[in-house]
C-alpha cells in the first residue's frame, strides 16, 4: 500500500525568497522521511475577510515563482483557481490546480478547470454535507476529467467554529467511486473571534487532528506551515510552525503505516 | 414608519413569456396591497448542484427581458451577479443588484458591484455568522457604495438543512450600522435528500416563517414563487404557488403592520 | 380563536416575599390586559453547572409557596418535577407540572407523571429534533395521560449556543396531534461563555424573539421575569426585567391577536 | 505508556446465559491481545425512545448478573446508574459506575455516585461543549471523588445526528487537569431516521471511528457488541458484530501503540 502525499506548503506567496525558502525545507524533510511531496501556495487570497488583507503577488508573478520552485527542486506544484480565465494559465504550470471551497459549486469554474486535463484538488466546502460531494465530482467527469481527489478542511459546526466529521471520508468514498481522499488538517483548525477581521486557528493541535485523520486511511495530507506562524500574511493561527515539519510528518507517517498495513475488515 | 418592500419574483428567467406573466400578477397584487415591489429574476444559476440543470437565458437575452418589464410595468428590477464583468451591464438595468451567498467574501466581484454604483443586496452565506457580515459590509463600504442592504437566507444546521436564526437580525443590525435587512424566506426553506442532485424544500411553511421573520421588524421581504411549483425549473420545493400570493402577502403586511406601530421597548 | 396563555413568573423562588411580590405584579399586568396567566416557579434547581449555585427552598417548602400564591392570588400554577417521587405531590397543588429538558426521556418520571393525572407541560430537549417529540409524547399517552403540551426552548447549535427553528412548532404539531405549542421565550436566549459555570443570555432581544414565535401561532408563551436580572440567583441574563412586562406583552398581545384573526392559508 | 482499557461490554443485559456468553468472548480476546478489560452492561434503560422498548432486567436481578460474570471470569464491571439510589447497589458490585449522558448535570445523582467513593465514568452529554465538562468534573470533585474518567459519545450535529469532535479531548484533558479520557464509539454512530421511535446507527464505520479516536492518544476505549446485531434488544444498529471483535480490536491496539510510542510535541 502506497505512502499518503503531502500537499504542502505555505498559505500564500508572500515573497519569492521566502517561498523558495519554505519550499526548501518541505523538500528536504519530505526526502528525509520518503514521504511525496505537492507543493502548495497560492499567489492570490480572493476571498478574505477584510479588503485590506494582503492578497499575495498575482497570477503571473505568482506562477513564474511556482514554476522556478517546480525547477529548481524538481518538485511537482499545486495552486488554486479563483476564475474561469486562471484555469488555463494555471495549469500549465501546476500539476495539480484546486477548486477553492467556497466555489465549488461554481458550474464555469468546474468546466474550464476540467477542460484543463489538470489533475484537480476538490476542496470541500464548509457547508456541504459529504454525500453532496458526489454532484461537483459528477460536474468534473461530465465535462472529461476524471482526475480528481476530494479534500476534507471541516464543516461548519455552529457559528464560527468548524468540525471534521471522520465519518464524512468514508461517505465521499463510497459516493464518489473510490476517489482519493485529502485532509486539509490547517485549515480544518480555523475558528473566528465572532466580531473579528481575520480567521483565527487552533494550530496547537494539529498533530493530534492530522493522526486523526490519517487514521481513517488516507490518500493525502494537505498542509500550511510558516517559518514565523505569529507573522503569517494569512492564517497564522492555524499554521504549523515550519520548524516542527519533520516531528509533525513523521507522527503522521507512523499512523499511516500502521493504518495502510492494517487487513481490512469489513463489517456489514 | 414605512411597509416593508417586496423583493419578489421568480427563481429563473425560465422564458419571455414566464416572465412577463409572472411579473405581470406580482405587480397587480402589490399594486392591490400598497407593497412596493421590486421584481427579482436570474438570468444565470452559476451554481446548480447538477451540470444538466437549467442555467437560464444569460446575462444578455436576460437583462433584455428585464428591461422590458421594467418598462411595461413600470417596475423597478433586481437580478443577481457573479462575475466581476456582469456587475456594470446588470446595474445597467437593475435598481438592486445582488451578491450570492457562496459569493459573498469574493472580493473582486465586491469591488466591481461597488463601482457601479448601485444600490446592493448582500446575500448572507448558510456559512457566516451574523456578526461577520459586517466585514462584508465594511468591503463594500470601503470600496466607496454604503447603498447596502443584508438578507437572511437561513444558516446551514447540521447536513443537508438550514436554519433561520432570528437573532441574528438584530446582530447584523447592531454591527453593521442599521443597515436595512431583508428576509428571504423561500430560500431559507430549502433542504435536501442527501444523496440528491437537487434542493428540496419546504414551501408549505413559507407562510408561517415569513410572519416569524417579519414579526422582528424588518426593511423587506425576499420572495420567489411560481405558477406550477411542481414544474418549476429551478428551487420549486420552496417556491410559493402564485396563485396564494396575495393571500401570503396579506398575512405579511398584517404582521408588519403591527409590528411598525409598536412602539420600542429598550431592555438593558 | 383564543388568546395565548402565559406560563409566567421567576425562574426559581428565591424567598416567599419575592415570589409574592413577583406573582403580584405579574396577576395585576395579566388581568390588565386580558391575558390568561399560569404562575410559574421552580422549587428545586437539580442540574445547576455548579454544586456551589443556588437550589431554592426545595418541594416541600416550594410547594407551599405555591399553594399560597394560587390561593391568595386566585391563579393557576406550574412548576418543574425532577424524580418520580415529586410527581404526586407537586401535583397536588400546581394545575400544570413541567417535565424538564434534559429529564424528557426517563420513562420512569414520565410514568409517575402521567399517573398524577395533572395538566403535563413537556420541554424539548435541546438535543431532540422536533419529530422526535412524538416519541416522548406517545410514552404519556400510553401512560394514559393525554392533557400534554410542548415546549420549545431552543436547539443546541454549535457549542455554547442555541437557536429556535421556527419550522419546529409545525412539525410538532403535525406530528402529535394538532398537541397546544408553547414557547419558552427566556431560557431560548440562553447562551454560554465556554469556560463559564453559569449560563449567559441575550435579554435584550427578548421581545423580538417572543414576536417572532407567536408570529407562528401559538398556544401559549413562557417566560421568566425578575425585578432584577442582575441580581437574580438563576438565570438572569435571559430573564426579563419585571417593569417592563406589560411593555413586553402588549406586543406580544398584538402579535397574537392579528395572527389569530388571519384566515388559513393552506399550501400544498 | 499504557495501553488503552477497553470498557467494552453489551448494550443492555438480555439474558442471564447471552451476558456470560458475551463476557467470556470478551475475556478470552482481551486476554490474547493483552488488553485490559472492564465488562459492561447496563441493567436499565431508563431512557428508551418508546415505552414498549426492552428494559433490562432491572437492578437487582442485574447486579446479580453482573457480579456472577466478575467472580466467574474474574474481570472488572461496569454499568450506568440513573437516580441516587442506585448509586450505593451498583457501586458495591461494580467498579466503576457511570453517569448517563442526558443526567450528566443532575446534582443529586452525581452527590450520591460520587459518595459512594467508586470510579465514575462520566458520559459527556450530546449537548455540552467540551469545555463546559469541567463543571461537571468540578462538582465530583466538590463531593470528595476524584476517581474519575470522561467519556465522549459523540455531539449533537443538526437534527437526528451526531459528530466526534476529535479536538474536544484536548480540550478537556486541559481543562479537567489531566482527567483520563474514554471514546465511546458505537453510542458516537447512532444516528436517527427523523420519525423513527429507536435510533439508528452505522456500524459499517466502527472500526476507522475507533482508529481515528484513538490516534489522538486516550486511556480507554468503549464498545458494546452483540452476536447478532440486527436481533439486539437496543441500539443493534451501532454495535460491532462479536465474531469481529478481535480484528476490530487488533486494529484499535495497532494504532494505540504507536500512538503512545511518539515522543511529545509541543507546539505554541
Amino acid at each position: 500500500s502506497r505512502p499518503f502525499t503531502l500537499l504542502g506548503g505555505v498559505n500564500v506567496l508572500e515573497s519569492e525568497q521566502f517561498a523558495m525558502d519554505v519550499a526548501g525545507v518541505y523538500c528536504e524533510v519530505c526526502a528525509r522521511l520518503g514521504i511525496p511531496l505537492v507543493f502548495k501556495a497560492s499567489y492570490d487570497k480572493a476571498n478574505r475577510s477584510s479588503i485590506h488583507s494582503f492578497r499575495g503577488p498575482g497570477i503571473e508573478e505568482g506562477l513564474r515563482i511556482l514554476a522556478r520552485i517546480k525547477s529548481e527542486y524538481g518538485v511537482a506544484v499545486i495552486s488554486d483557481v479563483h476564475s474561469p480565465t486562471e484555469a488555463a494559465p494555471a495549469a500549465e504550470i501546476c500539476d495539480i490546480i484546486q477548486l477553492p471551497a467556497f466555489l465549488a459549486r461554481q458550474t464555469d469554474l468546474v468546466a474550464a478547470m476540467a477542460a484543463t486535463g489538470a489533475a484537480i484538488n476538490i476542496k470541500k466546502p464548509q457547508f456541504l454535507s459529504p454525500a453532496q460531494m458526489t454532484n461537483v465530482v459528477e460536474k468534473f467527469r461530465e465535462c472529461g476529467n476524471d482526475r480528481l481527489m476530494l479534500c476534507e478542511r471541516g464543516t461548519m459546526f455552529g457559528y464560527d467554529n468548524l468540525v471534521v466529521d471522520m465519518l464524512g471520508f468514508d461517505v465521499m468514498r463510497k459516493s464518489c467511486g473510490n476517489i482519493p481522499l485529502i485532509f486539509d488538517v490547517t485549515h480544518a483548525l480555523q475558528c473566528r473571534d465572532p466580531m473579528g477581521a481575520a480567521s483565527g486557528g487552533r494550530r496547537s493541535q494539529v498533530a493530534e487532528l492530522a493522526r486523526a485523520g490519517l487514521a481513517v486511511g488516507l490518500a493525502g495530507l494537505f498542509l500550511e506551515a510558516h517559518p514565523e506562524p505569529d507573522k503569517a500574511l494569512c492564517d497564522g493561527p492555524s499554521a504549523l510552525p515550519l520548524h516542527r515539519l519533520e516531528d509533525f510528518l513523521t507522527q503522521a507517517r507512523a499512523i499511516d503505516e500502521v493504518v495502510k498495513q492494517l487487513p481490512p475488515l469489513a463489517i456489514d
